[in-house]
């Protein structure tokens, strides 16, 4: 793709200071950009690349000042990763198909739509029904009577089990795994554990991307469901009967325990977990590494710490739990006063 | 499955408290229940579901006492997870083989037993041992020497490794590994790490089910040993050398370190981390999200915190920390009444 | 193999104390060995077993001074963990490749060294370029224009996407995901989030060993890198942009949010969380399970707790901590007094 800066300014809605015929062949990294790339400074932190830099033109906030003379253009935008997000898209080389290959193993009874393709080594199994303009990559195993809607894209080594559904314009990436045994056993008295038939399936709504190897557990009777928009990272682990809403985004390594209602528009941190049957509000937001041992009632809260609290009273208290060798030394002063 | 309440609950050892007529056809969740369905409430927190529920019968406790009029029938048993385990074991339909997939790449050394099957693009190495009634699902993949007991069940993308054994009646998940190499280098003086081989296995027993990309490595030397009846769940780590004794439970992306020993009948909450070289009781059990930095040597202790404390010890200073900041304010008050 | 212990101790620059004529056959841990084994004493907890000890041979420390008799020859070495790891080499018996497999799936653009193996059900992809001596187990996926160096090993189930570049001497362990779109979004103004393209890819330098079921994201422009003699354990996440510099290790479940750079020879544990865009200094040392939250400047640091502090004034606040409930007690007292 090659564009001229003033061109690529309307393209995005900006205000152009520079030369518009500039040509743009490539985005960059601020701290990389050379000649013919568009970058861009969205985090104050990467600031003095500003100042620095060797590109051709630099997105940027209307209201940013430069406290220096910086050489590229600029495109003044409203909202810089949003424009970001748009113009990194037109660069973006699309994942193509290639049509049903012969060394997939479909079977007879599945439904695939239109434009639909299915990598070498895949599987698909009785009573599949596939969405169109699908893309299932090579090594992925569809179980019997999972539902695929359109457009969904889903990368090598992806295993769903049997009956689950998963929407429209997907993306589940590498070894990540839909609707595996939920983790359910009964002590049979005995000191030992017997299996909970797991008869339930996981539904997965629109719009949802799932990162690699993440793993989400069929319910035990009824449905496990994200919700539509939730976009999950990598490595994380959803258990049997968990509701998320939409809109709820869950860094990596999160995990929530079995049945747990998590609310929409929710943001969930790196290594977060939540125990099980939890009511999680709207808006939600747990700081990464936090650990939630009761119902977040309150909708758009912020919590922090294991087990979580509300965010800045863990702040305060963990201020003074540095503090503490010095409060006990000065606890102890005061004793030994009043003992005088 | 068609059922009558009457013979339901002679099936259960249940006492009916209801039409023995009423026809059961499929279990649902309280809160989804509706004609010809059997609900089950263990957890009181879902008590409200009781007295609105559609269902047509409700296994509950002996001794529950209702607060209010419940129209399904109700089926009172001893231990409703039992109970609800044995039940949905009628409704579940029993994974069943294909056979020898023709796609599935079997070494001619390797010994299936009878009535084993292989789904395609799955590899069976050199000198395997498999005992009879197993599935092995698509895109598994069985290094060289492996040995497997009978009626084990390997879902789709599980890699095993050479000469490890696994059980009877196993279960593997989806995309599980299985005798990885231990993390294990020497720093060579130089800043650079040697690899140290890795020559030994993973041993399970029997009765194991082990979740969705869990990680299990083999011994520097000697074996991983994961006894029987153990359940794991997914995502999480065993190291090199791990102990672990019967009837262990270990919650999601939970972590153990090379070379500690677990007891028997332990619970090991989500996300907890052990470090290596330690020794875990019999029926200890960890709090989720908990940190172990040195043996627990009490049988069926109660850990908590990161670094783990014992439970009620942890929750004691956990409400303090909480209070951390009037702590300090009180402190400065007597402070500076004392310096008046 | 066969050797006496006299051509062992030579072979490891060691000094024998004992019979040089007795036959050594294997290696075992110090408390299986037996009969023409070669067992080592690292960790002094495992002391004991030394004076039990039915081995043949023992490796152990220049300067141990011997509590009680042992009975197996000892070999005094520098560096026993060292001189374990290049005698464990000596008995480990190399991966070998078996060629091509005609059930592996190669483009025929693709370009493999001499010397390369591929399994069966693996799928090599247009203009893959691959070294020499590569072995590329089943299962595995390479995606569009990868290269990958000599020498280095790919287990099965290991996907590898588009436009990535692994080194010399490296290996991947299973179900491993190298390249997988980053997770970013923009939110759109409207409570969704809008996919930012993902147009990066992943770099990985020489001797870099992968653990299983590890994902490493790809950059969203330029790459994430990961440098020469870097180990990484299982079940890791390194998130999209992430640098990190030579020989750091980082054991299991830890996990590296976007952009954040860490510095070489780093030793981070298991469980460990970074928030993103921090910088780590080189010879960090990170306690397992804590999270780390803002950057770390000084070189050879060692940082404890959630968020991180200094180790040891971590470990004091938690000794106070743990002393919590008294402090409480003790303030209230005096208060009391100063009100009487």
């Amino acid at each position: 793709m090659k564009i001229t800066a003033g061109e690529l300014a309307k393209l995005v809605n900006g205000t152009l200071e520079g030369d518009p015929e500039i040509l743009i062949t490539h985005p960059s990294k601020i701290e990389e950009g050379g000649e013919g790339s568009i970058c861009f400074l969205g985090n104050l932190k990467y600031e003095s690349h500003l100042y620095n830099s060797k590109a051709s033109a630099i997105l940027i906030d209307r209201s940013f000042v430069p406290k220096e003379k910086v050489k590229p253009a600029l495109i003044r935008v409203d909202n810089v990763y949003l424009t970001v997000s748009q113009l990194l898209e037109q660069f973006n080389q699309k994942e193509k198909g290639n049509g049903l290959d012969t060394k997939a193993e479909i079977h007879p009874s599945a439904i695939l739509g239109e434009n639909c393709s299915v990598g070498p080594f895949s599987v698909i199994s009785e009573g599949v029904v596939i969405g169109k303009n699908c893309i299932l990559h090579s090594q992925v195993f569809i179980d019997k009577n999972v539902h695929l809607g359109d457009d969904t894209i889903i990368y090598p080594g992806v295993k769903i089990y049997k009956d689950c559904k998963i929407g429209n314009r997907c993306i589940l990436h590498s070894n990540s795994v839909i609707g595996a045994d939920g983790f359910g056993f009964s002590p049979d008295g005995n000191g030992n554990y017997q299996k909970i038939a797991q008869l339930g399936n996981v539904e997965i709504g629109d719009d949802v991307e799932i990162g690699s190897n993440t793993t989400i557990d069929r319910g035990t009777l009824g449905s496990t469901r994200i919700g539509n928009g939730c976009k999950l990272d990598n490595l994380i682990q959803i258990a049997h009967n968990v509701q998320i809403g939409n809109d709820t985004v869950i860094a990596a390594q999160a995990g929530i325990a079995g049945s747990t209602k998590i609310g929409s528009n929710c943001m969930i941190g790196g290594q977060v977990g939540i125990i099980g049957h939890l009511s999680i509000a709207d808006g939600t937001m747990i700081q990464a590494q936090s650990g939630v041992a009761s119902s977040l009632e309150q909708p758009k809260g912020k919590w922090y710490g294991s087990p979580a609290i509300e965010y800045f009273s863990f702040l305060r208290s963990y201020a003074e739990f540095k503090r503490l060798p010095e409060i006990a030394k000065k606890l102890k002063e005061i004793e030994d006063n009043q003992n005088k």
